[in-house]
């Protein structure tokens, strides 16, 4: 496969749409052939997926969640994604596999081991060759999410969540350094677009 | 857990729904608290699930279907199952992990080491105290399954994969026998019905 693979990762309100948005212009502007993609979702039987957990997630246990959006993934790395890459094509995808270690292990407590090897099922293996994490502190974050801007009004346990799941989502970047791009969301999108710009730029010439 | 964990597994055309109702009435009869569930299904989420499979199967892949069935798994086991062995009853389950390796390993194709690692995490590893598999030909088990009677008139591809299941679930018969009762479904109902009694109350004595 000859295309390029990016993930944009982090929390709500760390401002990836914005930023999916604005990378998607440039190539677009540059003339590079891409798709841009979301999980969970992508797919019709995806959308399906997602809408039911979205509809049922207070009834279900944390490992059927990550099971429902690994069926979610299967289908559209097979039906989307490799053939995108495949055509040589640049795929963006709105959150992958970090996004469910983070929230369904660091966040909800499952075994990272066996994430790892129900995702290596799910994907048949395939990585992004660079992911963006956009990286913002609970509070602040979840205050921009929720256009509240009263972190107090956050309850404990959500707060501790949140937690978890930054240093779970920087914890992953650490482990593998050259595939993570960590950046501060709170920085001026501006300088953040130029950012992502610049190391995509530089994976492109060498592609 | 104190309860007994009962699986039946075989072919469309087996008569699995006919032992399983009249396991349900000897159980009934003799006063043994019990719980009848299948697969997919058995809850909310599950059968939501099971529709959105069977509408749009045509076009999932063979790992999605799997994923999506082993989410189901994982919601019974965690909210059905284990809560009714917890409080020592006897559960009889129409289909469990055995139907995913026969199914979507040796019909489909999968890796079987794969598949058993994405039901170790579904299922936190509860495996059947004792499973019936109900064995018959693919000619015979389709032809009882459509009442259609006349083997020609189905598709050599679709009879292959129907050899690949019997065979695959022999093969998990063999792998362990301890668990396994083979039974061979041309039998006579009554016949069948009386070993399958005999298995489970020697496996009630036993408790």
């Amino acid at each position: 496969m000859s295309g390029l693979f990016i993930s944009f990762e982090g929390p709500e309100g760390a401002g990836k749409s914005t930023q999916l948005r604005r990378l998607a212009a440039r190539l677009a502007a540059g003339g590079h052939p891409h798709l841009l993609t979301r999980e969970p979702g992508g797919t019709d039987i995806g959308d399906k997926l997602r809408s039911l957990v979205l509809d049922t997630r207070s009834h279900l246990t944390a490992m059927t969640e990550f099971l429902i959006y690994s069926g979610s993934r299967a289908q559209l790395v097979q039906e989307v994604i490799r053939p995108a890459l495949g055509r040589g094509e640049l795929v963006v995808c709105d959150r992958y596999v970090d996004s469910s270690y983070a929230y369904q292990g660091y966040g909800r407590g499952l075994d990272l081991a066996q994430l790892r090897a129900v995702s290596a099922a799910a994907t048949g293996g395939l990585m992004p060759d660079l992911t963006f994490l956009l990286d913002i502190d609970p509070e602040t974050g979840l205050a921009r999410a929720a256009r509240v801007g009263e972190p107090d009004r956050i309850e404990r346990a959500g707060l501790d969540f949140h937690w978890r799941l930054k240093r779970g989502f920087l914890e992953l970047a650490a482990q593998e350094p050259k595939r993570f791009v960590v950046l501060d969301a709170t920085r001026d999108p501006d300088a953040l677009e130029a950012d992502i710009w610049a190391a995509v730029s530089e994976r492109l010439s060498e592609n």
